[in-house]
């Protein structure tokens, strides 16, 4: 850049993570030109809301925004492009070339500081009939605004779900708000793959109790209909339909950043360093397009969440904005709603842990959530895994009605600071007999698994 | 003792900590004679379930008893001896001599381990009329039985409560739900002494909301009466009650010890180290009677409390049993609901910080308990306070109508693992829209602080 220039940074994809990374560069450099380019009319947007926006708990999809591109513009003299796709970067030149969704046109931008923020995109199974009317993913607010008005506008009595992960349940649950029959249909052989068996059959049965068809173990072959959707056949036969969510997960968009030449990690996600630096200068990643550290395996994973993509987007901000700023890395902690269950986890399975060469031990304590004389005590079940070598918690998964997931972060808290199941025995933690007991679960499952462990 | 003879363990007191205690010894010790002396008719009792016991939500004693003397005698072959007070200590003679409170007959007890679980009593200010019928305190199954008998048979229209502590206000709640009209007297400036003014602000809020007339700055000064409490006279005038109680706190009963020649350390209470142990060999002490480890000010506190109450007995439990145990230390975590609120603390206020020789900054922040397109947001507030020269976090004030204790945990495990404000906004905590926000409220307090840190 010539002496005296300002240096201008471009931000593709204004999501959480860019907006952050672009709130940030403001921030710290007030005179610095910045740019955001987004494919949709959206920006700042809360996909985490969209079920609850399908299901009409939530009136307008403008309360899925935090900010509108005009706030960015007016406010935070941030230049937002929406309907701008980045089509291709040239590091070498330091440009990304980009289309005018509207009007076809292309631009080509200059950037001093670059941060890929694309995002991530919804795994499309190998199936016929994805493009019927009446089958949809849930990966956009257009996307959930589409569901919504079908849902409006036709009669939905049945509906499937292809994919019992997050999404797929918390839509089982909207879908059954608005008066649908539900099947969910996952090929592995529990709801929430990835996840502890024992918390998984206890959602199973929540779902089951909310008149959800559950089919585990089987695979959606083949969507049918006469233009719009109307059968499923699965590896076990068929059911007819109205409507058919397919949910299978996300994989982050890197298709331009690999062309490109930006590393693509072993998780296909963008590889990063802790301070969310790509492999080529000037140019940052964050959000659901790049990997994550993760704390207890010491490995990059790819776990897209809003909360890593904030995280990631504001020390992308900075670095790109000349300061100083680290992503310390993930423990793997989420939480869901299904129906009257609240389920939540934080670090790695035992299965997980095997996996990282771990010796997992676990427990698995039903406790509830608060003195049992006082009124209204709930069941909670939590599974806590350690490593029986040195007694590390490498992880743990809550469900039950209430206070789940801010119970969990308590160990997610433990994980970060690498605490053994003695340290979480010995944790200093609240007790009134209103909302917890003397002991609380997570320090019953450390005292069990103590006690494996002195055998 | 004589060779091949089994070693024996004396218990002074029946409630958390003895009984965690001589539960820990007859797991670790199956052959071992263990006692018990205690004094009233209960054993592994609940004093913090006394409220709402005598509010009526809980119905019956016997659920404020974890297990009866009886099921320790027979399921755990220990030796519980009600109505036994203990006098005497005789540690030359490894003897304790107790007083059969029916017979009045004296016995002594020979003991190769002791552990002093004697717990505390309430302070009785120095007011006259403290001895009228219907002025109580509340520190004791037969005090709380006392407080409903009297409330089910005479006529309470108003009650004074004289001290604005834990149990002060959760009484307040409870003589409310029966229909009194309630006022607090309290002689400092604020209800819930000790703690965050812009906390007790809130609280002060809830009290006066639900009707209860809150006197804070005044000294109560006389109780009268005929016979029967009908006025309290206080420093800013006189009211007119048919109850009194008495919260002014608790001290540690030591008084046996200390003649004993046992070490009463710094706060009043026994002095042990992080085994439990006494200053006299094969002495151990725990519970309320105890001093506690404060990780943050590497100094001995009192904070007595159920939850440590638990863990010191189990400690001093494997250390009597020749097993090897430490206990890691407290950080001052204590949680209180007060009609619609939940309050919970840990660690040091900003005044303790600054006693403890620490260069205090704070953040108060509001937040929503969960995403405010989601319904029923509620609104919680968080102080969160941390050492302005290193970061580190020193201890966090919340309170709102929801989840607010489980939340004050993850900064529990925070303090205990020396987190900085920085690891604070770095944690990977759980969420969901139903839940939660993206930042939890304590992150967006750490963003204040570290904003201020940074200018």
């Amino acid at each position: 850049m010539a002496e005296g220039e300002a240096t201008s940074v471009m931000i593709i994809g204004g999501g959480a993570a860019g907006m952050s990374a672009a709130s940030r560069v403001r921030r710290l450099r007030s005179d610095w030109p910045i740019t955001v380019l987004e494919r949709g009319d959206y920006v700042s947007f809360i996909l985490c809301g969209l079920p609850y926006y399908v299901e009409g708990l939530v009136d307008d999809e403008s309360r899925l925004v935090v900010y509108t591109p005009e706030f960015f513009r007016m406010e935070r003299n941030i230049d937002v492009r929406t309907g701008h796709e980045a089509r291709r970067i040239d590091t070498p030149n330091r440009l990304v070339e980009a289309v005018d969704l509207e009007s076809g046109a292309s631009e080509s931008f200059h950037y001093d500081r670059l941060v890929i923020a694309a995002g991530a995109q919804p795994v499309r199974p190998r199936i016929p009939g994805l493009d019927l009317d009446g089958v949809f993913t849930l990966h956009s607010i257009p996307s959930g605004m589409a569901i919504r008005s079908f849902l409006g506008s036709q009669t939905v009595r049945r509906a499937a779900i292809i994919g019992a992960g997050y999404v797929g349940l918390e839509m089982a649950e909207a879908l059954r708000a608005v008066g649908a029959e539900v099947t969910v249909i996952e090929a592995l052989e529990s709801v929430l793959p990835g996840g502890e068996p024992e918390i998984a059959a206890l959602v199973d049965e929540e779902l089951r109790r909310q008149g959800v068809d559950v089919r585990t173990g089987q695979l959606a072959q083949a969507l049918q209909g006469d233009g719009r959707v109307r059968r499923v056949v699965t590896s076990d036969g068929a059911l007819d339909v109205d409507l058919v969510l397919v949910s299978v997960g996300v994989r982050p968009a890197v298709q331009m950043a690999r062309e490109a030449g930006i590393e693509v990690g072993p998780t296909g996600a963008i590889a990063t360093d802790s301070r969310m630096a790509t492999n080529v200068p000037d140019v940052y990643a964050a959000g659901d397009c790049a990997e994550a550290y993760h704390l207890l395996t010491g490995r990059p994973a790819y776990v897209p969440l809003g909360t890593t993509a904030n995280k990631q987007g504001r020390v992308a901000g900075i670095n790109a904005a000349d300061g100083n700023a680290e992503f310390a890395g993930i423990v793997g902690t989420a939480g869901l709603k299904v129906f009257d269950l609240e389920v939540a986890r934080t670090g790695l399975t035992e299965a997980q842990a095997r996996e990282a060469e771990f010796d997992p031990v676990s427990a698995v304590v039903r406790f509830p959530s608060h003195a049992s004389y006082y009124p209204d005590t709930r069941d909670l079940t939590v599974k806590l895994v350690a490593d029986a070598g040195s007694g590390q918690v490498l992880g743990a998964q809550m469900c039950g009605p209430d206070t789940v997931a801010k119970r969990i972060d308590t160990v997610a808290a433990a994980l970060y600071a690498r605490m053994s199941v003695a340290d979480i025995e010995s944790l200093d933690l609240s007790y009134a007999p209103p909302f917890a007991t003397a002991w609380e679960g997570i320090q019953l499952a450390a005292q069990r698994i103590l006690e494996k462990l002195q055998r």
